[in-house]
């Protein structure tokens, strides 16, 4: 998967795209394994900083093959896409139908702007079962991914059984630390495997919280998931690309 | 209730009630099938109506024999389980351990006013899928019984994952009315029974949202669940003991 | 003040209390300094904890001829009431009509129980502008007190502006600490009753936040404030009569 | 946008533009009458829809003097000032610094994109009080304007003491419809004008819900507001440009 020096369009990262065919086809798919990089809202990841980290995830997934994959504000949706040719999801996504949601978010305002998928649920932007299931379903029928986030073997199931493409795994202790799960707490990423296998197989689980190390990303995967939600350690490094050449190296 | 000849204790509607060995007994269990009266707040189950309606379940249930369990205002908790001997579940309960919390109610204050369990995200009081795990988890810790209401078949699905003691299916739009779900929708019912078998056989189901008759709660039996979960039929009705006998009176 | 020994109904505390007459006449008055304290929900005050804190006020009360208010949870409101002749306030109250909210506890069920008032917008349970306004005009025309938290000088100038009964300020870094707010922060507490003078002189000001000995609840009433809010350092005491007993001794 | 002769810079509409001299200076300020229009999340006014409407705001702004400014979704704050060189405010800023908020929007990121002000607590989206007082005092920091909604004379009085440069009213049962407040109920106007005046007079009223027409405006403007905060009404218009010109007719 190395030495690629050409700069990959977006289009080998998804296996399908779908776009016009709406109905009866499989919605876009990202080829695994997946590095997600949540930007959320640190100094680092707002404007000039969005772009940086982007360049940075382009420069190395050409380099790895890998698919790296940002969740940037919504102000850099459009922007990321359009300069980078990045696969991008939105943090968050309103389950609300377009109309008089002042300051609220609809499935159509990411989709307009380019996200191909959005997280749902993250533990800052916690929803209600019926506001997550809301948002799964539209996002399946809209074609785009959703990735919900759990924080522990019981919730993983019950996300799971919504039937949403990802389900990242992030226990709130570990959120932003330098312990990472799958060194912390592998069975809740074994246990989490094998119940969403039981609940619902065609739901990929992620690891989250505390990644910050190719050791951690191999370990992730080791362990049976397609890939890795991180943020802090990426948003926060003072060279981007270095971290996230180390987080593929070992894949 | 004036002239019933033996009042019946709480005991012969609690299969068991174990509170004397705390881990590895079975939590209390409530017979089959189960008339659950959720109070709301009204105008009619505030204060005296509390016992107005407390009273004519002591009543139905002392004829048919049949589990009439109530879900007051927290106030109400202790009168009605003291007055009436009625099997008493909280409308809420906080997911958070007693400590700094203005205005919240932690699991120990309802166990210790005397109710047996708690209705745990009701379409009007959603919460998100960590705080319905934690919920669910603290009842069955303290064994106490978690009713988890959901509004498809997607979410009882999900909830069903968690391993609550009952899922009750209310679909938003029926709430309140006068048709019922095993009439409108029995679709709803037997998905969310096959659903809730494949994911966890030990979950029970009941049928809620637009009881409001005898017919109506004998459907919901016939379609698979355990009884029935109401609200407004019963708490707004000129005579409750009336409606109570009605709703049980094909069982 | 001192060397009473009889037991004070509820009566004297109160200035006038006016169920009879509804709508002219000015609400139910307490008697300045106010000791008003928040049981919160620790494990020290729920259940017969509560019972505890009430015999003690009750005590400290009739030996000083303080006032001292608790705020218990709703389902001791009704007891404190009705065992100690206590003043009480609920510590929440929802700003919604009687009816179908689950879960949720409007005026009427918290009036109907005794409470004489509530706390609105608590820093642990903040509510939006529209709905401080909602309760603190509900309570109003049902008679009751309102006593609206707020966190600084600007916060307090605008709840003034809704004309409650009382504002008290709990900078939300001192609450549960040992450091009183007086000690803190002084100009917090003068400049909120300046502020508070040229918006509207009638509503009063208490003083929360640290208050833990006779020496701070002294200070807040030279400080122009009315008397004090509460919690831990008397709900967590060993010996709460004596903790109210130190805290009224200066007045 | 295509004809226009001379296109008009953000500059004449700014009073003072003070980006260069941070503390001492006045922030940024509007030219009085403020036509101010909500784009919310409809159909209309998600991707092209915001550019159609902020080309006609562009038009009829160049052909009358009259400042129209506009608040759409975030990912067209910057697109809109580029393109159309527009006083843009956010819908909604989150009172959180930047940091690990997945799914949030802290001020800096509203500034970075070009904003030069937000609305705060609109009716769609409410806040606490405390977070009124920290997103008008941040974005006053900012030298950022600050137009916070309320709801009646009394929660005028209360967020006009927070000292924003705008406070809206929107009487909610009028938002929407086709009735302006100033028809409907112009005392709540004139009552929140007289009430700001006397809690801080530097405080400008704009008048919000309802408004449609050349004639809502005028009488907003004669009731002694500066102007109007409008959205359907613009936004769901066939001809956005021929609604702004009836709306701006008559000042």
């Amino acid at each position: 998967m190395k030495e690629r020096t050409k700069r990959l369009s977006l289009a080998p990262l998804l296996i399908s795209n779908t776009k016009t065919n709406y109905r009866p086809m499989k919605p876009t798919t990202l080829k695994t394994p997946l590095v997600l990089v949540n930007l959320k809202c640190y100094t680092e990841s707002i404007g000039n900083g969005a772009h940086r980290i982007a360049r940075a995830a382009r420069e190395v997934s050409d380099e790895s093959g890998i698919t790296i994959a940002l969740a940037p504000l919504y102000m850099d949706i459009h922007p990321i896409i359009h300069h980078y040719d990045i696969p991008v999801f939105a943090q968050h996504v309103d389950p609300v139908e377009p109309g008089a949601h002042t300051g609220r978010m609809p499935l159509p305002a990411i989709k307009s702007a380019g996200a191909i998928g959005s997280l749902v649920n993250h533990s800052e932007y916690r929803l209600s079962v019926a506001d997550i299931e809301k948002n799964v379903t539209a996002l399946r029928q809209a074609q785009m991914l959703s990735c919900v986030c759990s924080n522990n073997v019981a919730t993983t199931k019950a996300l799971a059984a919504l039937g949403p493409d990802y389900v990242a795994i992030e226990p709130p202790e570990l959120i932003g630390g330098k312990i990472s799960v799958s060194e912390a707490n592998p069975e809740i990423i074994t246990g989490s495997v094998d119940a969403v296998r039981n609940i619902n197989s065609s739901v990929k689980v992620l690891t989250g919280a505390g990644i910050h190390s190719g050791t951690c990303v191999k370990t992730a995967v080791e362990l049976g998931t397609e890939g890795v939600l991180l943020a802090s350690s990426v948003v926060k490094a003072e060279d981007p690309a270095a971290i996230l050449r180390d987080l593929v190296s070992l894949l």
